[in-house]
């Protein structure tokens, strides 16, 4: 069975979509993530374009991958020079990753109209800056920019590019379609003949989604030869993004017959993670990893797929982490709540009557906007409170928060009091942040350490605020995803409101109850 | 030049999709929306399934379609019985439509374990639905469901029923992939084999996009001899829905070199319009018709696309109704804001000491969080307060937020007071809201309509936040885009904050002076 090489490059290229941009701790749980799930190689960025990139790969450094390694991006050395004088290709050699991509000009045009060189001068740039990296010892994917629409225009020129990158030590010539202008059937073609001209040699393949085709002209690219492809996970990317490959992964697993890193049952858990991370939102209609992806609506079908799941489904649900879900008659996904309950009420079973109670309760919720993917510990919560076994460790009587402009001191623009019960027992505080959410949190932490000392240990680690239907703006649905830590573990809540203020009030909630019930817990079996 | 057909079925397979829904003057209104932009066919709904659907044709009669056909959807009749005793069959003769669509079942699998009938009896209940059809003079389309899983399981069954359509009379063979599994290159084999056998007869393609393949695979169809192309012009649909005409149609007229309908300097608008008809949000990244399908954002490309368009675009945004646009990111220079000043300030050159310290400013902005690449009308106000051109129309002395729990009225948790001069005068008001941002926004509002009664008109049509650096969580920077319209035109404005209200109120301010300016310079010119 032939293998294929993924290769993520959601830090790079697709930090170039419009309206996506990373922090560093984003970029690096976008990291373990994509390492979590299995990939090859992750891209990472450019060392030398910015600090932030720079911080990165020395907090990167610091990982211990089980799966993928780490890349560094950039370009040829500048005509008229050597690389070793090079600041850019100097800037790769500090990421300090075992492997390298680079790219350079394929296409003629290209090479005379942008870069503004001869075509024998680029044919030098490619092949001093490939030995140069060779010669420190890395592996370099040469990054065939371009390449289809060169190879249409000028194919012996194309050609020639290639050889010299192999002749230079390439480990990879990938082809990109950089435009994402070439349909398949071309790709194919072309991919094809670039096989049979380099048979010692891996191709790679690099879609863009510009006519609607990238999946495909990375699968069909795949069966003509093809053994290592680049896209990022959810697709984002410049223009119309980069081929998904939560779409090819399964793709190669479950159609073309070939093997590849990446657990199936663990990917739609992961794109939507991914998702969140980069502040989108999931298409429903996302092939294998979308809520409706298994969706049936139509009399027909439903009543096809109950008699035999493959009369209306191409691969089964369970495959991708996903589930099915007859959109009319409102049966739905037993199995996969059972999944997640494992770890909270292992004994029950998917005849329990509670196990109803449960899907019925998330139903509800999911419909108000609730989204209980990225958020674990309020998951939890809503199934203790479902089995009746949760007792909470405060109630709120009052809070109220203000916020004014002048700022009345500096940064400090807002401020917060609240009331909470704890057993009878009353305790009012205020605080002051800068903003009103920010006030809150100080001011609930303060009153909680005065009963559970613990609490003081906890810290937000993550904020994150997602409008969910635009429509009505200023009073939208707000859904707020907190990440808090103890300093040993992590946990993420979730709030949904009309009012920001209380749906940050929720999360903030879960995130102190999730923690203190944990802490009990463990205390018991002790 | 080959002429390829095309046939939306937004109001058949589209109404499948989750979340779905038309109103009976939803559907005329897409029926004229899809008959201006040019289409041969609108499938418009079963009228056997439901009284609205009746209603529809009957109204939709009295439309004077300039191109489009309209035609109704129905299956074969039912084992054991006659065409002219079922009650299906004969309500579509009631739809009083030039064609039909009739579809049938070629996957033997399908006729033995869902139908429950002999592959006999089936190829029977085709020939004869499909002549009962003829007999009455409607053009009939035969709708092969499962067409390539049926001939990859049983190829000779499957060309026997194409093979008693044909013979019934039916004018077009149309070939489903109706599960969406069967990848490209099969697709393309399958429909050459199906044209060679049936060189008299049009042939369709029909693809959902389950393998995220669907237009790739309705193209190389098309290649391989299709003449026939059905979608739904946005691609909605059942699961991942069905293959996007708005893709389709310009690969046919610019990339295969074939020609057909459809205007495509109308094709944004048009997939625009139906989005919006359908309720749906148009994916910014949709190929030809999204909003950043020619946005550039890396410096490279933007510089590569400033010295030849074609060098990063593979068809001209012009050609698609579309528009090429550079992205403001950290990566940007000195060219990519000259292009933006081209049309606020034309007169300054890349030389311009103007210019160096806009983009001096710009990079500061960027630097504390904001982004311009989606906010247009804050990045005009920038450039003309960096060009001393600035005049603002209010000023804010002061505001007060204060939300408060339990919510004090309802929904209304939140109130805002604020107190705004114009030209010495000031004006104090507050309102309620359910969120701070909602109330603020209402107060402001109000109280500039005392002295620009054209804010009244001016509406928030969207709302996003983003938190920039997760580490600090809840005392993190806040990004907030707002997207106003006065119903003739909408523009989008940013604010950035620790505080998620301060950051709002820049938005805010933002939006209102940029629309007070426009109309201003409007009023100058005249």
């Amino acid at each position: 069975m032939r293998t294929i090489e993924i290769f993520d490059s959601t830090l790079r290229d697709g930090a170039q979509g419009e309206g996506i941009s990373f922090s560093v701790s984003d970029k690096l749980t976008i990291v373990k993530t994509l390492d979590a799930f299995g990939v090859d190689y992750i891209e990472a960025g450019n060392p030398g374009s910015n600090p932030k990139d720079i911080e990165f790969f020395q907090r990167a450094a610091t990982l211990a991958l089980r799966s993928a390694r780490l890349c560094a991006f950039g370009s040829t050395c500048r005509k008229q020079s050597a690389p070793e004088e090079d600041a850019n290709v100097l800037s790769l050699l500090t990421a300090n990753t075992p492997a390298v991509a680079i790219f350079g000009k394929t296409w003629d045009l290209h090479v005379t109209e942008v870069l503004g060189t001869t075509l024998a001068e680029n044919l030098r740039l490619v092949r001093d800056t490939l030995r140069f990296f060779k010669d420190h010892g890395k592996e370099v994917i040469f990054d065939a920019e371009h390449f289809f629409d060169g190879y249409l225009h000028n194919p012996q020129y194309a050609m020639q590019v290639l050889a010299a990158a192999q002749q230079a030590g390439a480990d990879v010539l990938c082809l990109c379609d950089t435009n994402g202008g070439v349909l398949p059937d071309e790709i194919g073609r072309i991919v094809g003949t670039v096989c049979a001209a380099f048979p010692d040699t891996r191709v790679g393949i690099h879609c863009h989604n510009d006519s609607g085709c990238a999946v495909a002209s990375s699968l069909v690219a795949l069966r003509a030869g093809a053994a290592h492809v680049q896209g990022t996970f959810t697709g984002i990317g410049e223009r119309c993004g980069n081929a998904e490959l939560s779409t090819i992964i399964p793709g190669i697993q479950l159609k073309l017959g070939m093997a590849c890193k990446g657990d199936l049952a663990d990917l739609r858990h992961t794109a939507t993670k991914l998702t969140e991370l980069s502040n989108m939102t999931m298409p429903t209609n996302k092939p294998y990893v979308g809520a409706s992806a298994f969706a049936h609506k139509g009399g027909m079908h439903i009543d096809g797929v109950s008699k035999l799941s493959r009369s209306f489904e191409h691969v089964s649900p369970e495959a991708v982490g996903n589930e099915r879900r007859f959109l009319m008659s409102e049966v739905s996904g037993r199995t996969t709540v059972l999944a997640k309950l494992a770890s909270v009420a292992p004994e029950l079973t998917k005849d329990s009557p509670q196990v109803k109670r449960i899907v019925d309760r998330l139903k509800e919720l999911e419909h108000q906007g609730f989204q209980f993917e990225a958020a674990d510990a309020s998951f939890e919560l809503m199934v203790l409170k479902a089995l009746d076994r949760f007792a909470p460790h405060f109630s709120l009587s009052m809070y109220r928060i203000s916020g004014e402009y002048p700022f009345p001191d500096g940064e400090q623009s807002a401020s917060a009091m609240l009331s909470i019960q704890v057993d009878g027992t009353q305790e009012t505080t205020a605080a002051m942040g800068n903003g009103p959410v920010h006030a809150l949190d100080t001011a609930l932490r303060k009153a909680l350490s005065v009963f559970y000392p613990e609490v003081a240990k906890v810290r937000l680690t993550d904020y994150k605020v997602r409008v969910l239907t635009g429509q009505e703006a200023t009073a939208s649905t707000v859904r707020v995803l907190i990440e808090s830590s103890d300093g040993d573990t992590s946990w993420t809540t979730v709030g949904v409101s009309t009012d920001i203020i209380a749906a940050s009030w929720q999360a903030l909630t879960d995130s102190i109850e999730y923690i203190l019930h944990q802490k009990e817990a463990h205390a018991t079996c002790q």
